[in-house]
C-alpha cells in the first residue's frame, strides 16, 4: 500500500524515463501528493517559484533552451489562470511545456468550495492537447488511462509542433503521504517516434521548375535557433546561386553574408528601392519576423511563388502571398537545394535569367551596404539614449553568449541595428505573441539551462510588470539584465499615431519615475546604473565580467532625448 | 465621418448613459481607439494600470464596493490572459465585469503577427456571457449588432447572476483618431428589468409546514454585503422564533445575538456539542462559507431539509444535504418568515416542539458563549503572533471602516476570532476562488469606490506576489495595507498533514527574508513597521489615524511562536 494513488507517483517516473528531468512547482496543498512524488523522485530537478505567472515564463524560458519539455506544476483555482499568458506564448513560439493543474475532484466544482473553478481544458486553443487525468484509480482501466495519459501528453508535447500540453489532475484527500513513495518502474510507456518529412520526387521537380524559371529568389529566415549546418546552406545559396537571404534579428544563424537590415532598408520611401526588391520567389521558414517593414513591403509587393516551410503544415500566411506549404524542415530542404545547386546552375536559370539573378542578389548586398553604412553615421556621437544604449549593449555582448530580447521599443531597436556586430550570440524574444508580461522570467528560465552568460535587455514597463522573476531563490549568476529606463512605454512616441495625442503621457506612456535599484537590492541582485555614453562603455565590460550574483544594469535615458534621436534616425531611414 | 468607426465611439456612449462609469485601462495601440473614445467622454473615470492582472483585480475591487459594473479595456494578446484570475473570483463572488479586450481582425488570428492570439470566447465558463464586436459596421445591420451588444453585455453582467461579461473588440489601423470623437445621443439601448422573484402561495405553504414541524431550525449566512432590514429579520428570527443564525466571517450583517464562532465551536472533538448542534433544518443564503469546520460539521451532521436560497437558482451543494433551491432573495424570503412568525407561533411547533426548539436555541448561545469566554482566555498575554496581531488590528479597525480579508491563514485567523469586536466593518474577501493573487488590488480598487477607510490584511507572500498593486497613480489615501509578515507561507504550518514534511521550508512555506518596506519606498506609500505586541498596540491608532497618503504596516512574526501559538490554540479548541 502506497502513501498515494499509484497513478500520481507514476507521473513523476514516467517522466524521469522520457527524459522530462525539470519541473516548476508552485506552491499548494491540493497539488501536495503530485508535487512530492516529483521532489523526491532522484532524477528530476524541481524548482519552487511562488508566482505562477512568473513561474511559467521561468518553464518557457527552461524548455526554449534545453528543447526538452519542461513541467509545470500549481494547486487548484486561479493559481492555474496565471500559466494563461506563458502558456500562449508557449504555443506561437513552439515550445513543449507539461502544464499540470491539481484540481478537487470533479464533483466538487461549482459548489462555493475555496480554489475550485472550472479546469478541464481551460487553455482552450492554446494548447497541442488537454487531458484529464481519472479521479479514481482502482480499476486496472483507470491506471492503464492514467499512464497511457502521461505519454500522450509528453508526445503531443513534441509532435507534430512542440507546444503546452494541459493535465488537469483531480486529487482527492489525504494530500500529504503516510508512508514512504514507492516509484513504479514497470509503469507503461508509449512513445512517439517522429516521422522524416520529406518532399516526393515528383513534387520536388514540379518545385525546381519554378525555382529554376525565378531570377529574383529571396528567402526570408524568421525566429530560429542556431543552426551550422542551416547557415552553411543559407551561404551557399546565397553565394552560389544567387538568392538574397534575409535574416530576422530573432534569427541565430549568422553568417558574414547576411543581409540583417531589412527592417531599415524598408524604412525607406523610395519606392524604387522596392521595386528593385521585389522577389518573384519568396521562401520562407522559423517563426515570426520582427522586422515591421520587411511585412509591409512583402504584402505590397507580393511574389508569384511563395514557399512556406513548416513542419507541422500550418497555414501561417504572414506575408499574405503564401501559394505552398512544406511540411519539411528548413535543414532538409535547404540541403536538398543545395546537393541540386550544381544542376540547377547547369540547367537553371541561363544567360538573361542568371544575370537577373545576380543583379537582383547584388542590388540586396548593395541596400544592405549602403544601409549599414548610413547607420554608422548615425551612431556616431549620438547622446545617451535607447538608440546608442543597444548599440553599446549590442556591441560588448560577450561571443557566443545567449541574449534575451525584450518586446516593445527594444526588439524593434535591435531589429533596426541588426546583429552583425553579435556574431554567434544565440537570440531569443518572446515574439510568439510579442507580450510583455514575461520576459524577465523568460530570461531567468534561459539562464536556468545554461552556463553561459544570458542576458535580457528589457524596459521599464517590462521590468516592473515581471519583477516577480527575481522573488526566488533560483536566480543563477550567469544571468545579467539591462533595464533601458525611459520612464514609461517609449514605444508609444515611436508608433506613427500616438505621438501628438494629449493622453499620451498619462494614459499611453504611463510616466513614473521608479528605479530597478531597491527592487535589485530587495532580491540580491548587484546593482549598476548608468547615465551617460561615456559611463555605460566603462560599465559594460565590468558587467559583462563574472560576478558572484546575477547582476542588473540601470540605463537611464531622457525619453525627450529618445524621440529627437528617433525622429532623426526616421528621416535618415526615410531618405533611403 | 468621423475619426474612428462609430460603434466603437458608441460604446462609450451607451455606457454612460447606462451608468457604467468607471473604466479601468491598460495602455496599448490595440486597444487606442476604444481607449481614446472612453478617455474623451466627459461622464466616464478611466484609470490607467500598466499590469493586467493587477488591473482586473482593481476593477473588481471598484465594482464589488459600487455595485455597478466597472469596465475593463486591454490590448489584444497575453495582455487579456492576464485577466483570467480576477475574471475566475469576479464569477464566483457575482462581480459585474465588463471586459473589453482589443483584437486584431479575424483574419489575422494565427498569422504569426505580434500580440494575436484567439480571442473569441477565451474565458470560457468564467464569463457570464461572451461577445464579439463586428469588425466592419458599413451595414446598418452591423451596427445595429454592435449597439445590441453593448446593452446585452451590461445586461449580462447584472442579472440573472452579476458577473464577468467578455466582449472581444476587433480593431483595423488606423487606430489613432485624425478628427474630433462624436458621441452619438441615439445609440441604442436595450435595458433588462429585472424581475422581483417570489415564492407562490401554495410552495410558500409546503415549506411552512416543514419550517413548523421543526425544531432545530439552523440559518447559515455566506459571504453578503451589509443588509440591515436583512440582519434585522434574522435577529427576530432568532430572538423571537428560536431559530439559531451562524454568520460566516464574510457576512457583513452583524447583530448583537449572532453567532460568530462556527469554526472554533466545531474544532472541538467532542461529538456531543455536534450531535445537540446538528440540525434537521437548514436555510443558507449568501456566498461561500470560511469556516471550515462548520462546512465538515453540516457534510456530516446533515439537515433532514435544507434550503439554499439563491436568485440565479444555481444548485451549489456546499454542505452535501440540500433539498430544495429557492430562487429568491434572502431580503424577501425572511421577511415573509417574519411576517408569517405570529402565525407560525401560533400554530407552530407548540408545547414539546417550542421547547426543544429553544433548547436548540439556547445551545447554540451557549456554545458561542462558552468559545468566547476560551478565546478570550487564550488571547490573554500572547506573545508577537499571527493571532495576536490579527487580534489587535481587528480590534483597532475605525467603526463602520471597510476591511479586506487577505485569504490562506489570515482570513482563517479572522473565521476563528469572529468578528463580533468589529461591529459595523464592512467585511469582504477574495472567496469566490480563494486565491492569494490579486487581494491587494482588489483593495486597492475598493478603496477607490469609497472614502472611508480601507483596510487590507494580506499575508507576505500574498503582498509580494500582488505588489505590482500598488505601481500606478490611483492609490488612494484611504488605502491601509497591514502585511502580516512569516517569511513565507504560514499556512502550511497549520494544515494538518504538510507540518513534518522535509520539503515544508523550501518547498511549500517557500522561506525568504523579505519585508516590504522598498516596496512601499517605491510605490510613496507610508511605511510601519512593528515586531512586539506593545509596539503594534502603540502603533495601530497612528496608523489607522488620517495620512496623506495610503499606508502599510508590516507586522514581522516568528514562524516558531506562530506555530507553537496555534498548537495552542488548536489544543483548547478540541478540548471544547
Amino acid at each position: 500500500m502506497s502513501a498515494f494513488k499509484e497513478s500520481i507517483i507514476n507521473i513523476a517516473a514516467i517522466c524521469a524515463r522520457q527524459n522530462v528531468l525539470n519541473f516548476i512547482i508552485s506552491p499548494g496543498s491540493r497539488s501536495a501528493p503530485l508535487t512530492l512524488a516529483l521532489l523526491r523522485h532522484s532524477a528530476l530537478t524541481c524548482r519552487t517559484i511562488v508566482d505562477e505567472r512568473s513561474a511559467a515564463f521561468i518553464a518557457l524560458g527552461l524548455a526554449q533552451q534545453l528543447g526538452r519539455p519542461v513541467g509545470l506544476v500549481c494547486t487548484s483555482g486561479t493559481a492555474t489562470l496565471n500559466y494563461g499568458p506563458a502558456i500562449a506564448e508557449a504555443f506561437y513560439q513552439r515550445i513543449p511545456l507539461l502544464i499540470f493543474t491539481a484540481d478537487r475532484p470533479p464533483e466538487w466544482i461549482d459548489q462555493n468550495d475555496g480554489q475550485t473553478i472550472p479546469q478541464r481544458e481551460m487553455f482552450g486553443k492554446l494548447c497541442r492537447a488537454s487531458f484529464e487525468m481519472p479521479v479514481d484509480d482502482a480499476h486496472p482501466d483507470a491506471r492503464w488511462h492514467a499512464e497511457r495519459i502521461i505519454s500522450q501528453a509528453i508526445n503531443a508535447s513534441l509532435w507534430p509542433a512542440p507546444g503546452p500540453v494541459h493535465l488537469n489532475v483531480p486529487l482527492r484527500e489525504p494530500l500529504y503521504p503516510n508512508a514512504e513513495l514507492k516509484y513504479n518502474s514497470d509503469a507503461k510507456i508509449i512513445s512517439t517516434v517522429p516521422p522524416r518529412q520529406v518532399l516526393d520526387n515528383h513534387d520536388w521537380d514540379k518545385l525546381m521548375i519554378d525555382w529554376r524559371s525565378s531570377s529574383r529568389r529571396l528567402i526570408v529566415a524568421g525566429m530560429h535557433p542556431p543552426n551550422p549546418k542551416l547557415a552553411e546552406y543559407l551561404r551557399i545559396l546565397q553565394s552560389d546561386s544567387n538568392t538574397a537571404v534575409v535574416f530576422d534579428v530573432t534569427s541565430s544563424l549568422y553568417d558574414a553574408l547576411a543581409l540583417h537590415h531589412s527592417d531599415m532598408i524598408f524604412g525607406t520611401e523610395d519606392e524604387t528601392v522596392r521595386r528593385e526588391l521585389m522577389p518573384d520567389l519568396l521562401v520562407s521558414f522559423g517563426g515570426p519576423v520582427v522586422s515591421k517593414n520587411l511585412k509591409l513591403f512583402l504584402r505590397k509587393y507580393k511574389p508569384k511563388i511563395h514557399w512556406y516551410l513548416d513542419l507541422a503544415g500550418q497555414c501561417i500566411d504572414t506575408f499574405q502571398s503564401m501559394t505552398h506549404i512544406l511540411p519539411v524542415s528548413a535543414e532538409y530542404f535547404f540541403e536538398r537545394l543545395v546537393a541540386h545547386s550544381p544542376s540547377l546552375q547547369r540547367s537553371g536559370p541561363g544567360g538573361g535569367l542568371a544575370d537577373e539573378a545576380a543583379a537582383y542578389c547584388e542590388t540586396w548586398i548593395r541596400q544592405e551596404y549602403r544601409t549599414r553604412k548610413s547607420l554608422e553615421h548615425f551612431l556616431k556621437e549620438l547622446p545617451l539614449c535607447e538608440f546608442s544604449a543597444m548599440y553599446s549593449i549590442l556591441h560588448h555582448l560577450p561571443k557566443y553568449s545567449h541574449l534575451q530580447l525584450g518586446n516593445s521599443g527594444i526588439v524593434r531597436f535591435a531589429s533596426y541595428l541588426g546583429l552583425s556586430e553579435t556574431k554567434g550570440v544565440k537570440v531569443n524574444s518572446n515574439r510568439g505573441t510579442s507580450g510583455i508580461d514575461g520576459t524577465l522570467s523568460t530570461a531567468v528560465g534561459a539562464a536556468l539551462a545554461t552556463s553561459k552568460l544570458t542576458t535580457a535587455i528589457i524596459g521599464d514597463l517590462a521590468f516592473f510588470y515581471d519583477r516577480n522573476a527575481l522573488w526566488n531563490s533560483v536566480v543563477p549568476k550567469n544571468l545579467r539584465v539591462v533595464v533601458i529606463n525611459n520612464n514609461g512605454g517609449g514605444i508609444f512616441r515611436i508608433l506613427d499615431g500616438p505621438g501628438g495625442l494629449p493622453e499620451l503621457a498619462q494614459h499611453f506612456e504611463v510616466e513614473h519615475r521608479l528605479t530597478a535599484e531597491r527592487t535589485a537590492a530587495d532580491h540580491g541582485v548587484s546593482y549598476f546604473h548608468c547615465a551617460s555614453v561615456s559611463d555605460l562603455e566603462k560599465q559594460l565590460p565590468k558587467f559583462f565580467g563574472p560576478q558572484e550574483r546575477a547582476a542588473l544594469l540601470e540605463v537611464q535615458t531622457d525619453k525627450r532625448v529618445n524621440s529627437e534621436t528617433f525622429l532623426k534616425f526616421k528621416s535618415i531611414m526615410k531618405e533611403g
